[in-house]
């Protein structure tokens, strides 16, 4: 089950004969909570970027290029998947957007062995203060992929 | 010279030790004209895509994987650059963000032997209506790269 909030979109991938066109989003679609930035993240084969929280900011996952495992981890008080994990990889099969609300840990593994690129769609601009790590392992996570 | 109201805004790419972050675009950056829809394009080694107008979207164009070559054609009455052409490949090195106003006639051409992809940051969803197209031979250019 996915933690409350998560919403999981199927995204369309059009061959165009000489190459393709790989939707994102769109203003109007489920999940989209307004623009602040959009920025790209590489994670190398096997590479553990763990742990980050968002006080602010929704983020709108998709992965253009290799197959990353998201994991997640709920401690927000009142929520009804409180301290409940979630796992899932994201890739171009089956290629679709997780969006993924503020005050949820995550953390993700590089799981192709050549490049693997997140784009991430957020409602608000990088900003340090609302940003808040822990280290790996800090969390209890079984990040091999079963 | 860029065509009139072209800008060019150079990128950051911060490596993480496993990986990195790819600056693409905030709102309150130079050339952001409103959010209306985040897609990729990909094109084939040696291919070419043209001829496209956009008669309402502004394109704010990256290419975080591979290497692109964009041809612009000015047809616009009272341009600066009436009757012009522009020429620029976008890659990783030098990493830079090119914005393109509306009305400007573009196209493209993949120039790494393995994935070329581009990211669209759109102020407008995707509408038909205000796409136009020529076909390839309908306006001279040279697509080799000098």
């Amino acid at each position: 089950m996915m933690l409350d909030g998560m919403i999981k979109t199927d995204l369309k991938i059009i061959s165009t004969g000489n190459g393709s066109v790989m939707h994102g989003i769109k203003k109007q679609d489920n999940g989209f909570m307004g623009f602040g930035e959009m920025y790209n993240s590489t994670v190398e084969y096997g590479a553990i970027k763990a742990w980050k929280l968002h006080r602010r900011m929704t983020l709108n996952l998709i992965v253009p290029i290799g197959k990353v495992l998201f994991c997640f981890f709920d401690l927000r008080k009142g929520s009804k998947t409180f301290n409940r994990s979630y796992k899932i990889i994201l890739s171009q099969n089956p290629y679709f957007r997780l969006t993924v609300p503020s005050e949820i840990w995550f953390g993700f593994k590089g799981l192709h062995e050549e490049l693997n690129m997140i784009t991430n769609v957020a409602n608000i601009s990088h900003d340090p203060k609302e940003l808040m790590r822990k280290e790996l392992h800090e969390i209890e996570m079984d990040w091999s992929v079963v």
